[in-house]
């Protein structure tokens, strides 16, 4: 999957293709696209606490989310 | 790093070496130690909530989390 608009919002923290290198970040790639849709939707939602996440998640369309989970679990694990 | 005894109960959801194929278990396999133990701290702390994966860190030490998050860790992501 090609690289959606939104995830140069997530690039800073969780790296271009989602392997982080910092390590209270979780690496995305290769991550499977429902928990990651999972956990998206529980930060948009209030669900699972985190400030920065729940920040960026807030405004974040199921579609946006879709696109975003679909692309990282598509990269490789490094 | 060898497999703690109580990887034994992860092994179910997350597989053996943390490439669950479970999509809405997350992999756990090259994921970085540091984020896999704030998870299970959280979990059995309460302030992130799952009822299975707080019923089964309620009782991890501090040590028992740091050795499957170091487990875990040093897996090859698949």
């Amino acid at each position: 999957a090609d690289m959606p608009a939104k995830a140069k919002t997530c690039v800073g923290c969780h790296g271009v293709d989602g392997n982080s290198v910092v390590p209270n970040f979780p690496k995305l790639a290769g991550q499977h696209a429902q928990y990651l849709e999972k956990a998206l939707k529980d930060f948009r939602d209030g669900f699972r606490k985190d400030a920065t996440m729940q920040a960026f998640a807030k405004n974040l369309s199921d579609k946006e989310i879709k696109e975003l989970a679909d692309y990282y679990a598509s990269q490789k694990a490094k």
